[in-house]
């Protein structure tokens, strides 16, 4: 193996502060642990006392026993493949309907292996505009939509458009999903945090967003986007139309975007997912002129949802409102980076346009769709009954996305031991449940949490009943251990 | 179709001063020119003096005439849909080594719609530290080695660790692939130019870099990086080693960090390819010590080569010499991003990792690879014949890449029209290319050029002999109409 030399020139304090600097929780500390801890599995010898990790920590559905929809997958397959048309055999393997997709795919976008126009491929953001159109009853403009790889690319491009130094203020949720804090940090830009208010289902509360905007607005910051995430990740919180009318009159009256960051728009077990765009619409029907300049983005991804196709990276954005000169320089931002892989798009493309009644695969189809739905929204109810089953654990409803966030009450003894190591409780609380079960979660100090409480986000992705099983015996082991 | 509105609040003047400068010519005016020029085609009823648009201003074959290898495309067709594999009726329409190929990959990797590890899928980061190994007779360590989406991000990610503000200069060639200059604007980091030496060859000058190290420290300037494509984009150079120990010889004598952009490694029709890893691994060997702490990036890509699978926005870099807090900072990064697609990834291990004799597809696979080779060699010969042919255009042999790029000399009437018209005049020309043949290059004034000479990159993928024949009509057009 190669020697690596012990100190090289390059050492960690003469890099970009704002990258060393930057957070993010998800596959930090505790992903890296639970990592070595499958690597010491895999080596056979192990003394661990469980027999495997369980990721519940990052919505990976098809990293547990999710399976993946087989009309997407008899798609993709054909079109990385299409000689095999030619081939009688093909349609005893693939349905008729995945052929006739695979090919008008084909003809439109020619081969996935070639570079697409940098804001994504024609067809598909006609495709998504309708889906748009059909949600929202609103019409959509495929020249506003771009195809992005997975939300994340989105958010950076999004995010750095405005970055305009430590003075440019970006209004982020906490709890939040912390891609936002980390690309700010990168960017040097400053995180604004308001606050969700749990004992509300996680709500926003508009007067306490109004008073930081004001109070920002005095020290000088220069806000440029408030960032809403609905359904909400950690929270699984469903906005009520209410809520979002709310936002959007702050966006108007401070002249501020907004980002909406609609990713878990399928993932709602109770209430309804209402978009942005379409509140935003209804307002500037009822108040003529007041919203018209109003600027939104709203995200999506194949990664969640019921497709749940997180390895292929797909993802759209529709801007609304915008400049043509800043869409011009957003399209600038993504041409330099090319495009979004195309076997991604093409994921996009089947998610916003799946099969209908009587397409070949529509019964598969629905059968696999319910299914997967009807597990995430079983698997939260279990896993939610676990938690208000558990001593000093209080947990919100699920309502949609793929997670609960528990607050725990951790005893003072467990609080004076962490900060005797010199760890932050919630990461101590989990440290602990990782080394003892396997089970993978990550602190709410990863997200923000009110200071003095302490949460950790669970996915509820993995097969429920062992799992909170195992959760539930840990929570007891830990609170008898540091009963005050 | 939604109203936009037609001033909102954020203007241009608004946005991060730094995305707005970026310039990023490979997918700039010409470029979307050209795509406008196509949807007036589609339309079908233009008075276009051409019937169709030939995108020779990016390296994206598949996008002509290059037709994807059959074993690679197989594999990724079952990895989107391993239960084909359940049908007896795959083994007729796949080959036996891609079958082998892909249930090796699936047992490993699982799904493909699921995030892999950060850094990339274990077993294909040990396949490219094996194809290095085999490339170069030294060691290579997966644990030093990214999967990345193409070359891109990891020019993106390592620009970024670096960038520490406006004194932090990064050495670049001019002629360069703008990625380097528009990202380092993106970061507010310093692009300190180096000159390729047209005469010869466009070789690297030694001394002149050594000199620009030496005005760059005087002026305050922190030299973090020295960026080197090779072979060379867009000059189509192949390094000899002589050039190669020069550059090391710099960076170790300076303490900066070496970015050897290797995409091209494959496309090298006239000479050797002899990567920097393997020419710093003999160095450490000569003189034993004066070399250990250098600390050498070296990328790959799927977009080129043979394979040449652009959409799948496959890459790797390998990091050599760096201290591990720096290789973590670098995971980091990757991690804000989750992972770079899946179906990259495996394009990759398929790259690193093809056919060998005995397997089923190994005649084809050499028949297509060769076809590919030769016809990339022939095209390149062919046009640059026509440069040689042509009227004040002289042009450097085709070695390595995708590329030509002639200098031409343009009549001082052209260039005074130009001026006129407040058009840089490469830029001229190349305008009047594309609205008179609808062939698209680039101007040199894209990739940086000596004051006062001027040049166009074209890619040789396009079929060579009407567009060859096409180029010399409208140079010699251009040149009667503009002659002194």
């Amino acid at each position: 193996m190669s020697k690596i030399p012990k100190v090289s020139p390059l050492t960690i304090d003469k890099l970009n502060a704002n990258v060393v600097n930057a957070k993010y929780a998800v596959r930090g500390r505790l992903a890296i642990r639970a990592e070595q801890l499958k690597a010491t599995l895999a080596e056979g010898s192990s003394t661990l006392p469980f027999s495997k990790v369980i990721n519940a920590n990052i919505g990976n559905p098809q990293q547990l026993d999710q399976k993946p929809i087989t009309f997407y997958r008899q798609v993709l397959s054909i079109v990385e493949y299409p000689q095999l048309l030619e081939k009688p055999e093909a349609s005893i393997i693939y349905k008729a309907d995945a052929i006739a997709r695979a090919k008008k795919i084909i003809s439109n976008v020619g081969s996935v292996g070639a570079y697409s126009n940098a804001q994504g491929i024609q067809i598909i953001r006609d495709s998504v505009a309708s889906f748009i159109e059909k949600r929202d009853g609103f019409p959509a403009d495929p020249h506003s939509i771009f195809l992005t790889s997975g939300a994340s690319s989105a958010v950076t491009m999004l995010l750095n458009a405005q970055a305009t130094g430590n003075k440019a203020g970006f209004l982020i949720p906490i709890p939040q999903y912390p891609l936002y804090s980390a690309t700010l940090t990168l960017m040097g830009a400053s995180a604004v945090q308001y606050h969700l208010d749990e004992a509300k289902s996680w709500a926003t509360n508009v007067d306490e967003i109004s008073q930081i905007v004001n109070k920002a607005k005095l020290e000088g910051i220069d806000l440029k986007t408030i960032v809403v995430i609905n359904p909400g990740n950690p929270t699984g919180t469903v906005l009520p139309e209410e809520n979002i009318r709310g936002i959007i009159d702050i966006a108007a009256q401070h002249e501020i975007v907004i980002i909406a960051d609609e990713v878990y728009q399928e993932n709602v077990y109770l209430g309804e997912f209402i978009s942005f765009k379409k509140v935003l619409r209804k307002m500037q029907q009822e108040f003529p002129g007041k919203y018209d300049t109003v600027e939104l983005a709203s995200l999506h991804s194949t990664s969640k949802g019921m497709i749940g196709e997180c390895g292929h990276r797909g993802g759209y954005m529709e801007l609304v409102g915008f400049n043509k000169e800043v869409v011009d320089t957003i399209y600038k931002l993504a041409a330099i980076q090319l495009c979004a892989n195309v076997p991604g798009q093409v994921a996009v493309e089947l998610m916003v346009n799946p099969p209908v009644k009587g397409d070949a695969s529509y019964e598969e189809f629905t059968r696999e769709y319910s299914h997967i739905f009807n597990t995430l929204k079983h698997r939260s109810s279990v896993l939610y009954k676990a938690f208000e089953s558990m001593e000093g654990v209080s947990c919100q409803a699920p309502e949609g996305a793929m997670y609960l966030f528990p607050q725990i009450t951790l005893p003072k003894k467990a609080i004076e031991e962490a900060q005797r190591l010199n760890e932050v409780p919630d990461e101590f609380y989990c440290l602990q449940l990782l080394e003892e079960t396997g089970i993978c979660v990550i602190p709410g100090s990863g997200f923000g949490q009110k200071d003095g409480t302490w949460h950790f986000r669970t996915t509820f992705l993995a097969p429920v009943d062992d799992y909170a099983a195992a959760l539930t015996k840990f929570h007891q082991r830990f609170m008898d251990k540091y009963r005050d």
